[in-house]
């Protein structure tokens, strides 16, 4: 789904990098890597770092050159932290994933040397400068740290993250509003025999009590679990 | 600013992620790192990875039990790539980073082990598990690169981001409306001096290069720099 983004890293230094953003690519549902004049590759340090990526390692294309590498792309994008003498257009790691959303061209994101970055003559080739918000007083992100920031918005942007939250893949049925006034009753009731309701404060402590409980947003198992609760409290209370 | 977020980390096995952690942490602006059981600290390999972060790794508490580590924490989220036989209540990076913007609380941002994440007595110590969407075939996101996601989302979030799209930073001004109108008169008379323009169809074609320079956004120096190409070709012409 992502397969128009390539990710394309200009002379590396340190192979575990490679492996790294290999990896870091993969979380996010990319596979598309392009090396231009790697250091070291392939190398035992990538391919132990990317930790299971090494289908995005072994089918990476290497290039002599950032040009041949870009040839088929469209909008060229190049990471960098630096502040240039002559501003060039940027775009943040988030706008981009919206702007280019859904699109069908090839878009080229281009991130350089560990050390050194992206040279001018590489930056002329971009389209916009790729800038990932940071404290601007240490701004240097690790390769792949910088890879997966980016990656990790396309992925977000592409809209194929899947819900997990409470009520959505909760395993239990949450309880009706039916199901908790029968609870609240049960409870007040109880508070009731074991004598620790008092009727003048009742309301305020019920008020309490349900805004806790509906914060929680119980589901049915919980409910059963506490109605027990309450029943135990109850017959103890008896004998 | 984010002083208040605790980066919690539980028995880590490699030194070398505790110091990208550091590092991670750094370029977002945050420095509150705690250590529970590290196998190696300090490490040689901590410090290289954390380079020039190392002043987060030296202030880094280190404690003997996750209960301790987060004692003074009022929100403790636990980050967990592993679907739970009991659902937990979560939130992904992005919606923590706007639930707890600006916040007072001393909130815990806990990352499990590399190999095995979050045993589930430590999840029954967070609110919530904090998710990072990533593919759900490939879902264990590097330590030190699930850090980085979810400190640059609290960076964002902070608002700390500085501008630096064209137009805001950009080193010349741009060119005013009534600029722009002195230069398509100059490039239509040129067009038609060098004979290039037919009548017929100028209007066609000034509204193509209309648009193509419009959307540019010329600053004033790359301006001079047009009319003073146009002035060369007219008067090129001329010899």
């Amino acid at each position: 789904m992502l397969s128009n983004f390539k990710v394309v890293l200009v002379e590396t230094s340190h192979p575990g990098n490679i492996g790294a953003v290999a990896r870091a690519m993969k979380n996010m549902g990319m596979d598309q890597l392009r090396l231009v004049s790697p250091k070291l590759f392939p190398h035992a340090d990538a391919t132990a770092r990317a930790s299971g990526a090494d289908d995005v390692l072994r089918e990476a294309g290497v290039y002599s050159s950032l040009q041949d590498a870009i040839a088929d792309c469209q909008v060229v994008l190049g990471a960098s932290a630096r502040d240039r003498t002559i501003s060039w257009p940027s775009v943040t790691a988030r706008e981009a994933a919206g702007r280019w959303r859904g699109c069908i061209e090839n878009i080229a994101l281009v991130f350089g040397r560990e050390n050194s970055g992206l040279k001018n003559h590489e930056l002329d080739l971009c389209h916009y400068l790729l800038r990932i918000p940071c404290d601007p007083e240490y701004s240097s992100l690790n390769l792949a740290a910088a890879v997966q920031v980016v990656c990790y918005e396309l992925f977000v942007a592409s809209g194929q993250e899947y819900p997990n939250t409470i009520g959505d893949q909760w395993e239990e049925p949450l309880a009706t509003a039916e199901q908790m006034e029968g609870f609240y009753l049960h409870l007040q009731q109880t508070m009731a025999d074991i004598g620790f309701l008092h009727p003048e404060r009742s309301k305020s402590i019920m008020r309490r009590l349900r805004r806790l409980f509906n914060r929680t947003q119980l589901d049915i198992k919980e409910l059963d679990i506490l109605r027990g609760i309450l029943r135990f409290s109850q017959n103890h209370n008896l004998k």
